[in-house]
């Protein structure tokens, strides 16, 4: 199946316990009749540098948020004032306009509400092509090692993810041969340019007694093996290397896609690591420069 | 909510399971954009006057049936001359048109066979409204007791049902206060006007030993009770009385909606029952005027 199909159709499964939610975005998508234009599903951004607030559909290209209230929203007015806290905070905290579409109307006021919507993106659409500053999706490319290695830097805001290991290597020039041992496969790979800096795919699954937690406000990651010695053996080490990590972390997203995804520059924290007898990674760039590796 | 939106949120979610077809059908509806076009879900329709055959959506305004084809579809030679088979025996049966979308192609390809479709509706709807013969997906009407009275004859093609026994008892100007005995409902009246034409509501739940079923391809009906002393004394008591019957079976519909559903004028069919030991209501018309009675 074509990737967009696959993609869209997995977005739209994923509303289909909300039948309003998915009438909206089933009706923003179709209307909009552009598969140039990428929507992103429910998606928890920050709220007051520390909570959670879930966006119900995200145009990443017009940086437009769209909430879908169903008659539940509206049933007391306290529900009413934290909803409106909740768009204010997502506004605040990922800079986007929040659209609500408030469904207690009947289909057309609905649709009206949809089509106002629709609308704006269309007309910053248009002065975006005007600009030349649209940027098409192109799964093709997202998922491109030529394209990242012709872009030259990668940035974690441009939510880039692969398929395979192997293509994590190749985009650093590694050879991917050196990370097979046996049925083992290895969790990480030096940069063949630069011994310190470790390209590093963990897995939130745990795998031979590695524990990994990856928190996706902070973008911190916590390594732990539950073997105690192994695990002091390995803090004490990478205190020692003082190792720079560029990580890619091994996760299902919420559309149900397991890619590795690319989630910045990490070096240890070694205060909170002695403190948490855990490896505690702290993510210190989103950048990284391919060629001369500057993040 | 409103009753358009209940319906057509209702018809998608039927399909949530079918990714690619939840695609199509709400594509067609997003890009039809036209809340006076009816749309009804997967039905089973006759074939070969006996099997049934399911089509994915139908538009009753135009006898167009849409079959989405998703990969499984293809998968021999077999399934695909049996669903070349099935659409044409969908055809001889409905009469509609079979439209197929095959979703094996890439989406670019999947919208064009569903642009097709949909300009094949719209140019119909444009003769249609042309020759005033296009009759607007109108709910309030389906379900308005006074429509009908002064349209004055119901049919089965029409696809009436109404929501509560009151309804239907209006409809024939019967008292609906008559119906109900203490904690009982009766689950019959007779016409005020024609004491052998019993306006009854069966239901396929058993109640009080009562059971009975609906054949969906021939409209049959059997009655039954299972203590048979009460059977027997009924089935004998219908024989003599002779009466005729206006149904309307109270029964779920395929988007969960709950109504009595006129299905036509029935006469018992003695030899049947004498033969099953069961009461057999054969239908005899699908219309009734509903002023002179006739039928």
């Amino acid at each position: 199946m074509n990737y967009k199909l696959e993609y869209i159709t997995r977005l739209f499964e994923k509303t289909n316990k909300k039948r309003i939610e998915n009438y909206v975005i089933t009706r923003l998508w179709h209307q909009l009749n552009n598969p140039d234009i990428k929507m992103v599903p429910q998606q928890y951004v920050i709220r007051n540098g520390k909570n959670y607030a879930l966006t119900d559909v995200y145009f990443p290209q017009f940086d437009i948020c769209v909430e879908v209230n169903e008659l539940a929203h509206y049933e007391t007015q306290d529900k009413i004032d934290s909803d409106e806290i909740r768009n204010e905070e997502i506004k605040e905290n990922i800079s986007c306009k929040v659209y609500e579409i408030d469904c207690r109307k009947d289909l057309n006021d609905i649709h009206k509400q949809i089509d106002n919507v629709i609308e704006i993106i269309n007309t910053d659409l248009k002065r975006q092509e005007k600009n030349n500053s649209f940027k098409a999706w192109n799964p093709d490319n997202e998922f491109s090692i030529e394209y990242w290695k012709r872009k030259g830097v990668i940035d974690v805001s441009e939510n880039i993810g692969f398929f395979t290991i192997d293509d994590v290597c190749l985009l650093f020039e590694a050879d991917p041969r050196k990370i097979r041992r046996g049925f083992l496969r290895k969790g990480a790979i030096a940069h063949p340019k630069k011994d310190d800096l470790i390209i590093w795919w963990p897995s939130l699954n745990q795998r031979s007694n590695w524990k990994n937690s990856y928190d996706s406000a902070t973008g911190e990651i916590i390594e732990f093996n539950i073997d105690s010695d192994k695990n002091m053996n390995h803090l004490n080490r990478e205190i020692q290397n003082n190792e720079t990590r560029v990580v890619f972390l091994h996760h299902k997203d919420n559309l149900g896609f397991i890619t590795y995804k690319y989630c910045g520059i990490y070096k240890l924290d070694v205060k909170c690591s002695e403190y948490l007898q855990k490896l505690c990674w702290k993510k210190i760039s989103e950048k990284i420069n391919l060629k001369t590796l500057a993040y």
